[in-house]
């Protein structure tokens, strides 16, 4: 069995192959959306690699809710159909997944993931929670008997804390009307803390992406984009610890996303805003360090989910998968 | 089997027989907890009861993590003992769980509860959801194969709105060092709104405790009560919608305790405080009205899910359930 695995997301869009189940490493390329017309152009393209060949399956993981076989981006204005897929990969074995369900469905294969330990815990048996900021915020959880739970977390409330979180949340709500956890816990919420610290400092804005910030940031050059990184990681934690409340993850808990890793010596170690954020919950400090917390280093874990999700018993979940003949 | 049923929350303890697994409603009492020195006094006061009898098995639901075979109640200075419930109430066949467990574990038997329809949505097979608010918030999913899911909502981060709820959350922020859900969705919550509300208005807080709030305000003779009973119906269908997003609950969503209950005239109809803010979700306002919810008007549900539990799969759950010989 030969399967096409993919991940697209808001900005990036990555394929590799599965040979019965298993990722093949080499097989793995990550392509910038903004190089394609549309999904049916960038999967054409990564078919058309030599090396490719035929596939039996095809099973592809959206940043959308996944309700029918035509689904629409949610941060960018592509529309991604099963016919089409099933057309241009040459099977009628189609699945569309919500991405962050491909990524509990990696949480079933969790010896895969290359991972680093930020908090230790305690991992035993039980719900195990993946959650992670890149162009938006989402997670989802593995329960018991490996199902996964769907979720559209991003578009939850944010919680600020008063001063420059609270300017954060008013910022957007004048903007939207809401402030979602999507706005905030993403590139575009770094960028806007790292103008509100400007503004707050009275310099002017010099950087004007989130890879720009985080690389100064992180170097200490530069004392606004070092506030705005550990202001967005110490909110990632406090939100991550609301969602440990909310899963009670004795099984663990999973970072991932683009900003995530670009954000790791913020979230790394007992000491960093990220953790003390996360431990921050009054009465429920000690409940708090129990949880384990790993940071995944892996690129590729939602296509290790694509190759996992046939195999789980929850493949029918409505909001998370659309699968069946073309 | 005849099994003694207890829903001990921060203020009002709850007990009732069950007879091979049925509630009996005439056994069902509700007692103050003011009136007791401690748990074992209102359980002996119970069992003392001419018409109770013996039982075989009790089930305790508390308003707490379960983590072992003595708790403390969050909310109150009570601790609860397994080995003293077995002494008093002479069985050996003694349980603990979690007061929203006991409620995730009533919805399997959800067609035994009275409910009056909020928004009407399609419930269909999936995730089930409660949620409530009384002396504190919390809630609880019942997932595909009975499998209940374990909660501490109540400790997660409170997202406001700018305005009132802003103060409210920098209130209360400025006392515990952060603003948790259990401070706001509740009695305190609403008490403290209504006292930020006569502020506003410039009139002296003529009432000190929830229920004169909820009774003035529903009734419209106060303004301020009003303005108080309308916020805080709004924050929970915003919280509400935030748990929807979540958990995705397919299955339909249930609101309970007695602040909820309350609230009932700002939360029932789709052009309710409530109803508009569970709905203004922005994008996800589609999905969002794919939700069924259903308020539950009988105040003996998590008596009903106490007696459930037993034959639920997931009777073990660690911060769950203790079980087992005592």
């Amino acid at each position: 069995m030969r399967a096409l695995a993919c991940d697209l997301g808001g900005t990036n869009v990555r394929f590799g192959l599965g040979i019965d189940g298993r990722l093949d490493p080499e097989s793995v390329v990550q392509l910038p959306n903004d190089r394609f017309s549309g999904f049916g152009a960038a999967l054409k393209h990564y078919l058309g690699q030599a090396r490719v060949g035929g596939v039996d399956r095809a099973v592809v993981a959206l940043a959308a809710p996944i309700d029918g076989d035509t689904i629409r981006l949610t941060n960018r204005d592509w529309t991604i159909a099963r016919a089409e897929i099933a057309q241009i990969a040459g099977t009628g074995d189609v699945v569309l997944i919500n991405d962050f369900v491909a990524l509990g469905a990696a949480l079933s294969r969790s010896e895969a993931l290359a991972t680093r330990p930020v908090l230790p815990g305690a991992a035993e048996q039980g719900v195990k929670l993946v959650l992670g900021a890149g162009t938006g915020f989402n997670a989802s959880a593995l329960v018991a008997d490996g199902h996964v739970l769907a979720a559209e977390i991003g578009h939850t409330g944010f919680a600020p804390e008063p001063g420059l979180e609270t300017e954060l949340r008013d910022h957007f709500a004048g903007r939207f009307g809401r402030c979602s956890l999507d706005r905030v816990l993403s590139g575009s919420g770094l960028v806007a803390l790292y103008r509100l610290a400007c503004g707050r400092s009275g310099r002017a804005a010099q950087l004007d992406d989130a890879a720009a910030v985080t690389a100064e940031g992180a170097g200490g050059r530069d004392a606004d984009a070092a506030l705005a990184c550990g202001t967005l990681a110490g909110m990632l934690g406090r939100t991550a610890g609301d969602l440990a409340l909310t899963f009670l993850p004795r099984g663990g808990i999973y970072l991932t996303g683009g900003v995530t890793r670009a954000l790791a010596p913020f979230i790394q170690g007992a000491d960093s805003p990220f953790a003390r954020a996360f431990l921050a919950k009054g009465r429920m400090r000690e409940l708090m360090q129990g949880f384990a917390l790993d940071l995944v280093v892996d690129d590729s874990a939602a296509l290790v989910g694509c190759l996992a999700w046939p195999d789980l018993p929850s493949n029918n979940v409505r909001g998370a998968c659309a699968a069946g003949p073309t």
